[in-house]
């Protein structure tokens, strides 16, 4: 029993029932985006789902240890991959993967969420079931998800074959979490096909040439004008994949190119022409004076949020700005609507602009620091995590005091970054480590997370030790939540920010696996505990924990951050 | 800096402003109802809370591991002290708590949630904050919320006077969930009230003497053509304090009372009128025959979902039942609004019914079994719990294998019962012990998970190890979730129900903490074990692993259900 293909059934098949039950239908067009490995946790609403997952050759469940774990993994596996899927029960299942998916929103991340739903007999009846509000109402979760999706269904043997589409559609075109609940009695129901299926919505626009000259005409003028220009690659560039125009429209301007915070990673850094992360007052002065100094700034989808912006430090002058989106284009104050972002990018490319001489920029951690019996530091740890770094690694980084200096160390060539820069739940990246192993075991996955933010999702590491993947982990164990002790500027004791001291070593054997693990305190231990990591990795998990000194060492950005936090809060409590 | 009382405040200093902040004002609310902890996860949101419940004397803030388990642990708290609360950050925090706040909804749970958000400014105008889904809309996680709780406000220096009382009583009166929203900047501004304060409005009805005189003649005459009678006793009984009138009717008419699943705990177990749970067509032979062939039933607050009536093979005969529901009664057809399940209780106390002989019941679990060679199973371990129970133990059971053992086991004098009977979700009783630990450090808190739940939540045994209070787990190990082996009847082989095998005595040590443990395979090592749990309990944590031979090992009730379930299946596939 094999599914027929959109092109079979739309040319041949219309009028007949499909063969194909409404489970089969989900997972086979799952498969041809690409999805070969759904991620949850097993509920007795759910089993029809993942009995016919069980069938489906080629794809595989992948149980988590909870599922707001498997939501940040399925997460993670998408921004991998295009497009992620989960699997969650009702109720109990699918509320406690809500972080996950409003995350996945946030950040704009393609992700299906599947949930087994109960019996539609007893949906329909409002029976009293378990893991329901006990009030007959059965589309409660469902509107909740509707705030944090850009789509829900409740799937039909009827509306299956039209719903299911879309809602794929939905998440890849607008990249974005879609929810789609099934009852478990409908799973392994026939999809009805209609007869006269209504045509594919088409939700991407195309552009308007008229539109598109107008605008590269105005970029000319502006580019013209410009004595330098300066590409500033953000988010949309990654999830749109919009990485190789950016940097042939660069090479061929022969202008530098910066990334923002949430951007950081969409431009190869390993790229001459690439000059850094930029960070408003924060981050590296260098890269601030070049992208504000700019004549013009090309921004390739410009994300106007805190985190990106630097607390809106950011200094970006409209006037000069040719701002990018993935469907439209802004130059100064004019907006050019229905332009798709590749189009404008080859305009650019051909405008004939040269830019002069690229800028030789230090970046923050090229240089090794520290002596081997010095303590770690941020200006330590930092340098050597960059030179540790190797092609094609996926960087998996958790917000916190670590992210702050893991923006600036440079990475190599194709490597990926996987971090929540605007959502920042904590305790996000460990299970996001593990579904980059899950999406591609052939890459190492290095991890940088702190103490704080592993303790809420830490029960993953066992999946880590099952999967087989190449994973290295350093856990920063600054003894609390420093980052929150560096962003509350108005008390001195807090003492809710600290945390129970764990033993992070003794936690792969807790959970009956096998890890090769360091606890280091000075850089030689340091140097030789990632030296051992690089040798073990692939055959065990590596977990590198580091103890600095002082638990409030952190790297300048997070500083100067600090700093323009107490400024303020000295306005404030003036006026 | 002291709050006024609410007295204070209504009689004399209406037309000023006081002096209290709108944080203090919410949390010297919280204080007058009980709750002197407040459980949470630190986030930048939620800074000026987490300052202000610092100065609050007499309240203290408990970190959670992560949000989820904090709620569960609040509901516990909520269990047994009447009211919880929980404090989070916006977006994140809020969103992982997801389903620990629809499971007090759910399973009828006073429980406050607040939530600290960005800067009042930053919402009007709509800046795309961190932990936002980037689209300037600052009102999407209450409408989340809204629909899993009974009431939402976003707190403002003017409105909070009216809204926290407001959402307090609402939470008290209704056993449901609330959420409060209040902006960072907003906490410290003083509480402005109101020249002319609304009237508190009263949720709570009165009863109509003349509809409690009908409902009382009505069940008079339906109880004296009985032959028989029986209380059952259900969940509601314990949420509205309702025990003890409960226990004063069952000893006015002695009658035998027998508690639902939902319900168990409601009723003292160790009360000479205590038959046992009543559990349909799955639960002891005798009790469900004493309760279906009564001439009467008398229920007291019957939920009607399908776990508390054994998958609906209860048989409840309407002609013959009272329902008495907190604000209503129903007899046989007839409804009798607005009647406070207090005065009912008293009337019916009064009518002056007696019943004949007690039953004589055998409770399951009352005899030991099982050589101390012989490997433990729910046959041998069951009878150990039992007998291990002492008066005023807090027992805390995970939905899984265990619980339908456990709902067996006779509860001694006194004993708390904490279980989520409706809502399921697993991985809420390892918190919930904890939740309960700090809700009455005095009590003696005896947790039974299974390992399957133990891994989504495990963390909070590291909670468990700093709180000092008087805990001993014990964890079933049989490889997986067996309890969805048993519920999925339509496929033999389950993979996606295995789970990796942990080392869970180990888990302490990896948490930083010392404690007893032991794992265990025969009834002799169980027998050891608990006498040293017992010896240890309070000095530091004890832990006890339940390795049955076979991993399918369950008691009666699962497996009748189970063939219940069989039988559904074969017709299902027959029709």
């Amino acid at each position: 029993m094999s599914a027929k293909t959109d092109k079979d059934r739309s040319s041949a098949g219309r009028a007949e029932e499909a063969a194909v039950s409404l489970g089969r239908f989900l997972f086979d067009s799952l498969k041809r985006e690409g999805v070969t490995e759904i991620f949850g946790v097993p509920g007795d609403y759910n089993f029809t789902l993942l009995d016919e997952l069980e069938r489906c050759e080629g794809m595989r469940f992948i149980g988590g240890r909870n599922e707001l774990n498997a939501g940040y993994a399925a997460d993670s596996y998408a921004r991998l991959r295009g497009l992620g899927a989960l699997i969650t029960t009702f109720g109990v299942g699918e509320m406690s993967a809500a972080n996950a998916v409003a995350g996945a929103y946030s950040e704009s991340v393609p992700l299906v969420h599947i949930v087994g739903t109960p019996k539609s007999a007893a949906q329909r009846e409002r029976r009293l079931m378990h893991h329901s509000l006990l009030d007959g109402d059965y589309e409660v979760f469902r509107r909740a998800y509707g705030e944090i999706t850009a789509y829900t269904a409740v799937l039909t043997p009827e509306n299956a074959a039209a719903e299911i589409p879309k809602a794929i559609r939905t998440a890849k075109e607008k990249k974005k979490p879609v929810y789609l609940a099934v009852a478990i009695d409908l799973v392994d129901r026939p999809v009805v096909v209609q007869a006269h299926g209504e045509p594919e919505p088409k939700l991407q626009r195309r552009t308007d040439p008229a539109v598109l000259e107008a605008a590269s005409a105005h970029a000319k003028r502006l580019l013209g004008a410009a004595g330098r220009a300066v590409i500033l690659s953000d988010l949309p560039v990654q999830r749109f994949g919009l990485g190789e125009p950016v940097q042939r429209l660069a090479e061929a301007l022969n202008v530098p190119a910066a990334s923002t915070m949430l951007g950081k990673g969409s431009f190869d850094e390993g790229h001459p022409n690439y000059i850094g992360v930029y960070g408003g007052e924060f981050g590296s002065e260098d890269v601030r004076s070049i992208v504000e100094e700019a004549g013009c700034l090309i921004a390739v989808g410009l994300v106007r949020s805190d985190g990106n912006l630097a607390n809106f430090t950011a200094k970006l002058d409209t006037a000069q700005l040719i701002e990018i989106q993935p469907d439209s284009v802004r130059i100064g104050e004019a907006l050019y609507p229905g332009i798709r972002a590749e189009e404008m990018l080859r305009a650019l490319e051909e405008s004939g602009f040269r830019g002069g001489e690229l800028p030789r920029v230090r970046h923050p951690y090229d240089e090794p620091a520290g002596g081997p019996g010095d303590a770690v530091t941020a200006k330590t740890y930092l340098p050597r995590f960059q030179r540790m770094l190797k092609e094609g690694d996926v960087v998996v980084v958790e917000t916190g005091t670590l992210a702050y200096g893991m923006s600036e160390v440079r990475l190599p060539k194709g490597a990926a970054y996987i971090h929540q820069g605007a959502w920042q739940s904590i305790g996000y990246a460990l299970p996001a480590a593990f579904g980059a192993a899950v999406a591609d075991p052939q890459r190492r996955i290095v991890l940088f997370t702190g103490d704080g933010a592993l303790q809420l999702t830490v029960q993953e590491i066992s999946s880590m030790l099952a999967c087989g993947g190449r994973l290295i982990l350093f856990v920063l164990n600054n003894r609390g939540y420093t980052i929150e002790k560096y962003l509350n500027v108005r008390t001195e004791r807090q003492p809710y920010n600290d945390i129970p001291e764990w033993s992070y070593t003794r936690l792969a054997e807790a959970f009956g696996g096998e890890a090769y693990t360091a606890r280091v305190r000075t850089n030689g231990e340091l140097d030789a505990a990632m030296a051992e990591a690089e040798a073990q990795c692939g055959r065990r998990l590596c977990l590198i924990e580091l103890v600095p000194e002082d638990p409030m060492d952190a790297p300048p950005y997070l500083k100067r951050k600090r700093s323009y936090l107490e400024a303020q809060e000295a306005q404030r409590a003036k006026g």
